[in-house]
């Protein structure tokens, strides 16, 4: 069976990157021996440039012999590697220009709770330095964050500065048809300068974390950033709801990389408690990847499912998140320390240069 | 940092097909100033010549700029993309040839229950006027829908007509190894133009919704179409499965693009029901990637994983399907409309020219 | 709408690989007939030369046709495919060079159990002839299996023999914050040539399936190798623990591509057990993609997520891990025979040249 059945694509980049964009590790006999493996195993490392210029001995022909590793070059390239993953976690959090999912507070008017949003093109530094072509909801990647009450009436002002149409859909969130924001079939699409107007009542039953978010040329639009939490507060919560912090976590992987909350690490943003304190975390996934995520140092209790009560709670600590869904869980912080928290598919949040990405920490302070 | 670790290939592929296959939206200057804020990151736009393209000012030389967008020509470009979205909604339900998933009605032989299936190679129209090349049974794909009780004694009677050998492996079905269908392990393949008997007592105490499919060059052959769904109804069913429709949804991603029972958007078929209904959805997957099925205006509650009762209904929205499980929901119709029913894989479901794919509605009709 | 809207990557690379690689099955009408399909509907095939090859009328130029298939070419090619499976099949289970997860007996030192373990870069035999390079813990992958007990101290003496830094992650054991491997949050890395120690005591009420492995350029060293499992037995097993065998089933897709404990079909080991026997399966997930892993013939019932306890056992037969997860199923072995056990994304478990990858056998003997 030839080595490429065994190797995804995924792992093929990975070894590519290695090799190709680390000259120091060129010294390492590692990166060497891999490279003549993969080619005795049958890959044609011609179609490599990289890989063949890693390996010690070209298979080809007679380039020079890569220099031999000493003790001084092993090491000279490991701290070299480090100082890079070092200098990642020095600077977290780091300053960006830009929030997301800011508490949005609401006019009331005649008793209806009412949020302007518009929808224009920014530039969003998602990591710091990293300025990208976004779309956004009020200028933030997530949009503001949304909270009402169950049998609130709600009002929602979309202006469209985009330069192509939109409409927005609260997802998980039961309303009448003709508020379900999907062009053509619920309404018509809100073309570019023009405005629509969302109206009802936020559902009695039906509370939890909830999503907004374009339903118009959406894999772009929502990969851009039109997305946003919609949270409807219960009329009586229940006794695991009393907590600390109520944290939302929105992980999207679209134009501008692996995110949480619009941000890669170290721009992202920890999460914080009092050694004792219970919190709560709201994850949203907007992306189109799964993201399962993996706290240190303390397990989650997962309570709700999309905002649906689970029947029973249950106890885990890497939970996947599918594109759309909504998992609630709760985090008795009992574990004093900086813990790591990201998502497990360790290609979201390493390379060799360091962490960045679907990563951020709890912070649990005495 | 460098840009494309952050950027991830699916988003990279996604500007560019923004930016590559849409003339119209080279007017936009969002496009444009997308490409350049990609371009101030470090991306090399030389190497993707659509990006270079749609600049509004080529970084590299003196290419002529393109025209400024104006408030006429954003219009111009929101009304061309809005008319293909509307184009595809409107044409939905869409009539194609072919039609997958069939009830079939055995013929019965001393008390046996009897199905002859055959595997051909057929030209399937997945989407309007998108013939493809498929491999399928009785014509059909998804093949034809067998629905048996516990207890009773089956036979399929498997004829292949296809240029290469095949087998069938009823997924789920806790059966008599010489009847589960992989070759070499539990039979010889059944070689073109050569037949197999399978025959079994469907075992009682394993009801529910389950599948037939190839277990022989599986990935191409189930990628093609020979799959199907194979449904135990228990002998005494659940007050809970007392349902106005009882609805089979099979997800595939193979070489026939992304299918519901076979079709892609807008050849998928609607899902119906009256005001009250309580209708009862049985997810299947087939493919090779998960899909998370969102259903708008209504939530759904999950009775059984595999066949087997959960220990308790749980409520959701947006239910995870993963390859070769399968999920049942009962949905209670209380919202009237055209609710929109799709992957929440976004680029399974839409893309600038419109939705495709893993897209369907659920009509709730007073 | 464009044929490469609805056919994702994968399926292309398919299509592609099923008329490049296997030369006999170009005298199969098929394959012609499914590349005609394919440019006739717009796919160029001028751009994917195999293609074009494979079509029995090239649509570019003057090409020769391809003979007609015959009866006998047809079973010919058939053969000649069955053959590769048979083979792949009748290897199973192929001896290679290295056995990973095997029970590791600690020393006890003043009543501490301790564990030492290197980790140093070697060739891995992960399938027949197939030597991968690997980064090891005391030379397997995976790494050898550490079972301890609640309130058991545990130490381990980790040394680095790599040519990069490192350092171990205790996967789901909520321990004291420096002794949770994350370099420059809890701990320095430990560089080529160094050690460090872990020491701690394996905390009540924490106990199950959990796992360790580096926490430093991770997506690379754990994708090479640096993984094992880490269970932490109770002190008062339930009773649904009273299993007669209790078996690792470690999941990997990194460099060494699709791999169960290490190895790839036909190299991977088979699980056994007599009719009658309850047996326990700990999956764990080491790698980057989801794994549903399909057992034939008998259900499972899953009681444990990352070692707790589900608040209700449940049962399938298709289980979805997710990398990071831990999933713990008892299995009551009550039917005879030799059962496929595999990953049901089929690309991960089959090709047209037979079965690879993440492929086992779970053997019920009477």
């Amino acid at each position: 069976m030839p080595i490429e059945t065994l190797l995804p694509d995924a792992a093929v980049d990975l070894v590519r990157r290695v090799t190709s964009r680390r000259a120091f590790l060129r010294t390492a006999s590692f990166t060497a021996a891999g490279a003549a493996a993969l080619v005795a195993c049958g890959k044609d490392a011609s179609a490599t440039p990289e890989l063949a210029a890693a390996a010690t001995v070209d298979p080809k022909a007679g380039a020079p012999p890569a220099p031999a590793a000493t003790p001084a070059s092993i090491r000279a390239a490991a701290d070299a590697m480090d100082a890079m993953h070092e200098k990642g976690i020095k600077a977290f959090p780091a300053k960006t220009a830009g929030l997301g999912n800011q508490l949005m507070a609401p006019k009331i008017v005649n008793g209806v709770k009412v949020y302007d949003l518009t929808a224009s093109e920014i530039q969003w530094e998602v990591s710091p330095g990293q300025m990208v072509a976004a779309m956004a909801y009020n200028g933030q990647v997530p949009g503001p964050q949304i909270r009402v009450r169950e049998g609130d009436r709600v009002r929602i002002n979309l202006k469209n500065e985009l330069k192509q149409s939109t409409a927005i859909h609260m997802h998980g969130v039961e309303l009448p048809n003709d508020m379900d924001g999907v062009p053509y079939i619920t309404q018509p699409p809100v073309k570019p300068g023009e405005s629509f107007t969302y109206e009802f009542t936020a559902p009695v039953g039906n509370s939890g974390s909830h999503m907004y978010h374009s339903h118009h040329n959406s894999a772009t639009q929502v990969g851009l950033g039109l997305l946003g939490a919609f949270i409807i507060e219960p009329k009586v919560p229940r006794a695991i709801e009393n907590v600390a912090h109520d944290y939302v976590l929105i992980l999207n992987d679209g134009m501008h990389g692996f995110t949480i909350n619009g941000k890669g690490f170290p721009a992202t943003q920890p999460f914080t408690a009092k050694l004792g304190d219970k919190i709560r975390v709201r994850y949203m996934n907007e992306g189109m990847m799964i993201h399962p995520m993996h706290l240190h140092g303390m397990h989650m209790t997962v309570i709700d499912k999309d905002g649906w009560a689970q029947p029973q709670p249950w106890k885990c600590d890497t939970l996947n998140i599918a594109p759309g869904e909504r998992w609630d869980v709760i985090i008795n912080c009992n574990n004093p320390g900086t813990w790591a928290f990201h998502c497990h598919i360790l290609g979201h949040a390493e390379t060799e240069h360091g962490m960045f990405g679907m990563v951020t920490a709890l912070v649990v302070s005495k």
